[in-house]
């Protein structure tokens, strides 16, 4: 791609280091901008590093947050004994949308993938593995995505804290609500039988 | 969407701004700009900022280049007597690849759509018929989207440049390279039909 401007270039070039934007929605994004008054490009830059510089994230559980806890965990109300272990923040603002959920959270911040070059040291299982020994806690409830590599990290902080005393358990595997038999795969119909429940659960808390 | 984080929550919202990018995608954009360095989220902004403040437009054609005269108007091998009517700077970018003009371009910065608010003053229309008026230009092609604002800007502007004494002509309306006729629309191909050309101009320049 040639372009008449430097300046129209490098934000191109930019902002298609993003995901899933490649060039040409780049340089359509950025003449979006053109056309839009100054203040916006100003107001859109300046929101993202603020986001940058000055994010925080919660002391005890590596959520995103504005100050040193974040409101899950200085909510009083909520179960403290039972942790929901997620990747990243779209996954906690996830379950809180259900309204089934009243522990607390702990974000790994991404599963171990090699190929990525994401090792156990690169994520927050260290501070789980010491929460859990500290024995204040009763359940570890495992809601990472259902990949092979999140099935790895499943495994890998159920290795460290399989001898503590508390119950662990993972998110149901099976037909999702709305979905047709016939488009399933066989790993999740397998599952679904191999797991079914009791049929008075299935319309419960719908 | 719920954020726990107002500087999340901020980012995401001018980032959603832009066309095409819903809450959902600006939330994995801003989180993946977290998880890179400090450095690219600057290097992003500083572009955009860059880009809008100090953009500039040729003086004579008005596509966007970093001098008062685009590199295309500035180049005295381009014959300055034919000039393409364009929407915008993309429009440049796709004909130019094409290899196949030797012309200039005018570009309008849009084209005319009551729906969204854009009259013929708000595009570069008068500038280009002062240029048809002054003598120098022998041809105008139109090459402006088939679409009814497409049509009506091309219209408005042949309204007030007939009386020239110059070649007015259109790009090419038809079937695309590669297309089955089963799957054309029928304006097309009543159009293809209607304006057919000697065979052996169809292989030529392929």
């Amino acid at each position: 791609m040639e372009f008449s401007s430097k300046l129209i270039e490098k934000a191109v070039n930019e902002m298609s280091q993003l995901p899933g934007i490649g060039k040409r929605t780049a340089l359509r994004l950025v003449l979006h901008l053109l056309k839009q008054p100054k203040e916006q490009t100003g107001f859109l830059s300046q929101a993202l590093v603020a986001m940058r510089q000055d994010i925080k994230y919660c002391a005890s559980c590596h959520n995103i947050s504005d100050s040193v806890m974040c409101e899950i965990c200085a909510n009083k109300n909520r179960n403290h004994q039972i942790i929901c272990i997620v990747e990243d923040i779209r996954d906690v603002m996830a379950i809180e949308n259900t309204g089934q959920f009243r522990g607390i959270y702990h974000v790994l911040g991404g599963k171990i993938s090699p190929i990525d070059g994401v090792g156990p040291s690169q994520l927050n299982i260290t501070s789980l593995v010491e929460k859990v020994k500290s024995g204040t806690v009763t359940e570890i409830i495992f809601a990472l995505s259902s990949t092979m590599e999140g099935d790895t990290t499943n495994f890998y902080i159920y290795k460290q804290i399989t001898e503590s005393n508390i119950i662990i358990s993972t998110i149901a595997r099976g037909i999702s609500v709305g979905d047709e038999l016939e488009y399933a795969d066989e790993v999740t119909l397998g599952r679904s039988i191999l797991h079914r429940i009791p049929f008075e659960k299935g319309f419960k808390n719908n």
